[in-house]
């Protein structure tokens, strides 16, 4: 009886959490809003909006404002989720580099830091460092209500671990719950780096919109996807699904870290692009002493400038960005796919050739019913992404932020 | 107002719907239950179910039984659907070969009859005897509620064609939906060849009674994928997700029809067997006098009565089923990957081959939490899974069947 009893008080305070997250995202998506047509929109009895929305004004979450332009010309009252009033941190794990943003619920960056470039054998300082940054800002700001990050993948999502990072095996040993689940004053959340960059775009771009298949192809120091499949992100299993940046495009070629050969990773990340230049030694000279973003933002200024070395190796990167895209053609059939992070960098060269090799390798159905772009966020998408994970738990878990039962 | 309270009236109905489907999916899934276990399972009213059920069982799906071991040893009342009263007809397309099956709705076959080889010319002519063969089946069991048909991808879905099929692109010209939608006194369901395939095993197979991560691999005449992913059939935006056979292996390799080059399917496909095997001349000889499927049934048979040379060429085609393999781990991370089709024949030569290759360039932590076999339901799992498609729209979708509004 006891666990009948428990089950149904449970489905209870589940619909309501329901009935809560579906007004803030309304208030989200569409702006202020009447509570009539909240009521149409999510088809609640206006009864039940009135004791929910209640709730809400009175735990800080949303507002009421000034008299609006009601349904048949009637004047009502605009209920208000302001986005600039609550903020959240995302940070962004790569292999060299971590950064952390401030954001508003819209995604607008309010402040960036990048941490100096991580190596191997300092990790365990960048954590800490981490730790104290995260602290300061969440002390200096009261509006940060979340924290939101994004690791690369492999990410083993229960366990809480890195699966493979190529090159820099010392993030593997690093338990990203265990260290910071719980380590702030607010809650933290983590997600794969480019599911993150999905949601980014899903929830901040407004040429996306809400779009129910929608990828995200992370190309910065690992290359990485993220996949909304008819408005879900797909995980797989453990995790460890979407991993483009592992998937073979020669079964004889490159072996990689992961036990697979010829990972697409090891043609296009900025790493790969990294060790071409240096094994050029000419397109961008003392290669070796840069950073791999340092190293590719070099490139890409002296392919801008029409450098025909730096051009033909852009093409030519591009070729294998798009080997990937068609790739994610056969295995998602997104409606769009956005490049970002560092070899996005490679601008409208990468793009036509990205372009240019999905035209030719793809079925023409899905070359005329599929967007390719470069990502337009006025931060990177995985920092921003971060971020997007953060607003999402706001919006879906509003419990977990308010007293608002 | 009209359409609110259209609106309102179309939810309530789809609610009635969702509750009807609900009762015959627990039927369905745990066999005979009282109306005070369903009510519980299905978080019911009492009333709710007493209404339903009644009008399900003067429609004649459901029955009732005699007394049944009730809740705390009262004795109640049982409810049963009876998988052995409905009958569905699963046609199942491949390039040359077009089979046909009559079903129960637990999946087990009745009768079987395999069409005359097709081929490119005699497309139109497979068609008109699909129609004078399905209708015939309908007229002499009256017990035949709908009939699944599967047919290779990329299905393109909302228009009814497919997209590229090798080798033979008369098929491309057929629009199954215009064929067949309405052809049939019963109603008629179409699906891509792997997605029935994977839906087959979710609700036929006990190795897999409804895992939420799934995918069949269909190594036959073309190569596809079939993903349930967290209990959702992956489709993409126009139907073209999941197309392992034309994910390229080497972007350098074999060009496809489909414009890519090095697709899966030019190296491990019973068509890239056959033509190994004509080639060869010696492993099966006169192998170009037969169809793709008795070409590849020799080459097994010959394999497992210990013939080096077959056992060598088998090996060979696992190494590049494993490849496939490794993908589906980095693109879907599912639980378990079922192989199935003419390829599976290679039997376990075959799967040894194909785990050693997985093991080898997978990361272990996938590796270990995934399990690779062969088909093992009573009849192929594209014929079963065009059955399993009816089946699942009879569970779902009860007042297309019958008059239960």
């Amino acid at each position: 009886m006891n666990i009948t009893a428990n089950t149904h008080a449970n489905t209870v305070a589940a619909m309501s959490e329901t009935n809560r997250s579906n007004i803030l995202q309304h208030l989200y998506h569409h702006g202020v809003s009447s509570r009539a047509q909240i009521a149409k929109a999510l088809e609640l009895t206006p009864a039940a909006i009135t004791k929910i929305t209640a709730r809400l004004i009175e735990a800080g979450v949303i507002e009421e404002t000034g008299d609006m332009e009601g349904m048949k010309n009637r004047r009502s009252i605009g209920l208000n989720l302001d986005v600039h009033r609550f903020h959240v941190i995302g940070v962004k794990f790569a292999r060299s580099l971590v950064q952390i943003g401030v954001f508003d619920l819209a995604g607008a960056p309010l402040s960036l830091e990048t941490l100096p470039t991580v190596h191997d054998d300092t990790i365990a300082e960048t954590i800490a460092d981490i730790h104290r940054r995260v602290e300061r800002l969440i002390a200096a700001d009261a509006r940060i209500v979340a924290v939101g990050m994004a690791v690369p993948g492999p990410y083993l999502r229960k366990v809480g671990r890195i699966a493979v990072v190529s090159g820099m095996q010392g993030w593997r040993k690093v338990n990203f719950i265990e260290e910071f689940q719980r380590a702030f004053a607010v809650p933290v959340f983590i997600e794969h780096d480019a599911r993150a960059g999905v949601l980014a775009h899903s929830l901040f771009d407004p040429d996306c919109p809400l779009e129910d298949d929608l990828a995200y192809y992370l190309i910065g120091e690992g290359v990485g996807l993220g996949v909304i499949e008819h408005g879900q992100l797909v995980n797989g299993a453990i995790g460890a699904a979407t991993e483009i940046g592992h998937i073979s495009i020669d079964v004889n070629g490159r072996p990689c870290d992961c036990g697979n050969r010829g990972c697409l990773e090891r043609y296009c990340s900025a790493s790969a692009i990294h060790a071409m230049l240096v094994e050029d030694g000419e397109i961008v000279r003392g290669a070796a002493e840069l950073t791999h973003a340092e190293a590719c933002a070099r490139l890409f200024a002296a392919c801008d400038a029409g450098d025909g070395r730096a051009v033909a190796m852009v093409r030519e990167i591009g070729r294998y960005v798009g080997y990937g895209c068609v790739t994610i053609f056969n295995a998602y059939n997104p409606k769009r796919i956005i490049i970002g992070d560092i070899v996005a960098g490679g601008g409208r060269v990468l793009l036509d050739e990205v372009r240019r090799v999905a035209a030719e390798r793809a079925i023409p159905e899905i070359v005329s019913s599929t967007a390719i772009s470069l990502s337009g966020l006025d931060a990177d998408a995985t920092v921003a992404g971060a971020a997007a994970v953060a607003v999402t738990q706001f919006l879906e878990r509003p419990s977990l932020f308010f007293d608002v039962t």
